[in-house]
């Protein structure tokens, strides 16, 4: 669909106080996200007014105009994509409140405020905010709302869901509603801000958010293990989870990811090596201190090389950033990234990576695996050139075996990236028609016309992933 | 309505495994619960197979027929009342799965389970099943999913929900599906699971759940705090909860409740002090020790009275056992007891003790406030005698006050007790109509024929608290 002059004219006179942008140059900036597909919006809207985004809904609804919510489109999944045309909305510049209240514990925020932001003034009142995707230094609190993110401390403190005690949204019919409050107990009826939170910004419009708080643990410290063997590093995982400690975090990184690391910038990484833990444990210092010897007993019983305690903040810094260096170091490899987050029960890790190395022999991909192995929730990336359609080809079958290996072992599609545009054509894999069906209804139900980011998450009658 | 002979011999046929119970001395049981009102159900229905429940689904969908799940009993809101007749599906039967999995950190029940049953079941494995509803030794888990139950440790663990991340349903329609998973991270599609989670039986019926646990923290410590003056006490929680400390329960008893209990049972509580706060903190030892000599010199600095650590296990149980009297201590006085469960943000904690002050004056009622005071889901309860009329209609307007407080202050109607019909009359107070809408047609497009759960969470026109 294109907008009329017409409807465009009424966008206007209602951003009064934002910015309407229809030329081309502009909307290319918001036709593509991290995932794959550039689709090109008819305009874009800027605004920090609620009010003025109500307007625009129940004009969408009555005009059967398609609404895309985006913040900073750090999506790996679609989520933003204006698949149908239409209008995105650039919530990024609703960044105006941030409020951190000591007393309640709580934080108030506007969907456009960076989720590190939120990080920082939380620390600045000894106070902690867990949910850390890996973008959070990019990626906005919207973003992290809509698609419910997880991140390394998802083992231990759970995902932004987890977090989110209230809401203030923009129904699909342009009608204002709060959902939950600044409590941490309410059991008022119907459970709408969990619904809302993951549900892709098909629901709705997020425009404030009441998330809660713990204190900042007093201490925390990092170590490093070290296997010769893939199946030993999974082995030491479950050991250490059943012995009664929960890291703060706990990621993988086996060897390719390893190499590609080294390859890109030397981080003194053990590159013989078939796979490293990283683990920050945190808490009381003492509590700590007992868990590191524990867990580094532990590790050595089950065959680890070597355990490694930096010794100061600048050691301890460098082995982070090993970590966050595997996803740009690996598009050194090939320039296109598919970046899965299908998550397997924690004891069935072993059997994914047994499972992950048959896939990619068999399609004969490059396939690196890292992630957030505590939680079960493995990354496999394959790295690709999209220009390669013989290629690609055989990346979407490995993907799609990525998939069913994943529910075959009891897991789910996504673990934190959502679904978007990306994941839709298996959603019946995982639920069941009936289990589908339950959530279509309530799509239907809340946005009888459609419009709110249409196109995600259900899939179209014959669907299929495609990547070229 | 009343069911006849032709669809009782359809039930009948269909629970080939189970009991059909008929008999008016049998349904009586299943007529009340720990809230208000009686309802003869028309039928009661026992058995454990998942598959008769859902030819039994698929037969009242189809006859109009409604359907009460139901466990113990022992809600205060009035979940499980039959109040359109029909049966009731007494799940207290379907007990027989309770695994619990030390590699996953997960339980797997069957809702008949006690939720006692799960602690003790984790705990044998040096793991957690936090949420723990002062009910717990009686209560069902099928009902804490129902209800999304709370208990003291919510402050630092969370409630019910927190701890739910698969569900295996009956639809209102009669068809199985399976929500969530094993996996702590998934995010295909909409939380079902959450929504399920606390809808009180409207949504369909959980025939088995899946927990996470968590280790069980190694050590734990009993403090007890005594003020001369409440609003003392409210201000010494409002600064530990900023000190950075989180303790596992922070319990609130008024002189009120204090009194009633030594006059109960003699527990060695002050009887001439406003208030005391008892506390448990969990964790490493070492950091125990530390947060409770925290504590005491908090509670000292704003004019504690006394801070009393208990010299062994005996005492520490006894402290928590006078806790537990404060309900039947209560009934002593006069028999009927209106325990409400409105709650407020955190730092509202002294103001809702002085509207509750007024409140008890103004129409002159018998007011024990006491509960978890750290998260700020206080219970004020209510003693009366439902014989005086003229006294429950005071009753009636003290709870209808309490209820606009409690939203007066940015809270909301139930902490943790649930909707039910008691507070179904005020919904649209918290919500909104736009917000009760939104949740009444998640209802209507899930159970079409309205047969889960009739006559609860949604008002119907003009309901009123009634409790005489």
């Amino acid at each position: 669909m294109a907008l009329n002059r017409k409807q465009i004219e009424e966008i206007r006179a209602i951003i009064k106080s934002g910015q309407v942008l229809t030329e081309e140059s502009d909307r290319y900036s918001y036709s593509f996200d991290a995932s794959f597909g550039t689709y090109l919006p008819d305009a874009v809207v800027q605004t920090k007014s609620v009010e003025e985004l109500v307007a625009l809904v129940k004009l969408a609804n009555r005009e059967l105009i398609p609404l895309y919510p985006r913040g900073q489109s750090t999506s790996l999944s679609g989520g933003p994509l204006p698949v149908q045309g239409g209008i995105v909305l650039d919530l990024s510049v609703m960044n105006h409140i941030l409020e951190i209240d000591e007393e309640d514990l709580v934080a108030v925020v506007s969907p456009g405020v960076l989720t590190a932001a939120i990080h920082k003034a939380a620390e600045e009142k000894g106070l902690l905010y867990p949910p850390d995707p890996s973008s959070s230094h990019v990626s906005t609190i919207g973003g992290n709302l809509a698609e419910n993110s997880g991140g390394p401390r998802g083992l231990k403190y759970g995902v932004t869901k987890d977090y989110v005690i209230g809401l203030e949204v923009i129904t699909p019919e342009g009608e204002l509603i709060r959902t939950g409050g600044r409590t941490v107990k309410n059991v008022t009826g119907y459970d709408l801000t969990k619904l809302i939170v993951g549900s892709e910004g098909t629901l709705g419009i997020i425009t404030k958010a009441i998330l809660r708080l713990l204190p900042k643990p007093p201490a925390s410290e990092t170590v490093m293990i070290t296997f010769d063997s893939l199946v030993d590093a999974g082995r030491a995982i479950s050991r250490i989870l059943s012995s009664g400690i929960l890291p703060a975090k706990m990621e993988l990184m086996d060897q390719a990811s390893i190499v590609a690391v080294e390859n890109y910038e030397p981080s003194n990484l053990p590159i013989d090596a078939e796979a490293i833990i990283l683990m920050e444990l945190d808490g009381h210092p003492v509590a700590i201190k007992d868990e590191v010897e524990k867990v580094a007993a532990l590790c050595e019983a089950v065959g680890a090389r070597n355990v490694r305690i930096p010794k100061n903040a600048v050691e301890k810094a460098d082995i982070w950033r090993a970590r966050k260096l595997v996803s740009p170091a690996i598009v050194r490899i090939k320039p296109t990234k598919i970046s899965e987050d299908a998550t397997v029960p924690r004891s069935k890790i072993p059997d994914m990576c047994a499972r992950l190395q048959e896939i990619r022999k068999k399609y004969n991909i490059h396939l690196v695996v890292f992630g957030h192995a505590g939680d079960g929730n493995l990354h496999p990336n394959i790295i690709a050139d999209k220009r390669d359609k013989e290629e690609m080809q055989r990346v979407e079958q490995a993907v799609a075996e990525i998939f069913t290996a994943a529910l075959e072992l009891g897991g789910t599609l996504s673990g934190e990236h959502g679904i978007g545009t990306m994941k839709a054509p298996f959603m019946e894999m995982e639920l069941g028609a009936v289990g589908l069906d339950m959530m279509k209804r309530i799509k239907q139900v809340w946005d009888p016309n459609n419009i709110m980011n249409p196109g995600k998450i259900f899939p179209e009658p014959g669907q299929k992933l495609e990547l070229t």
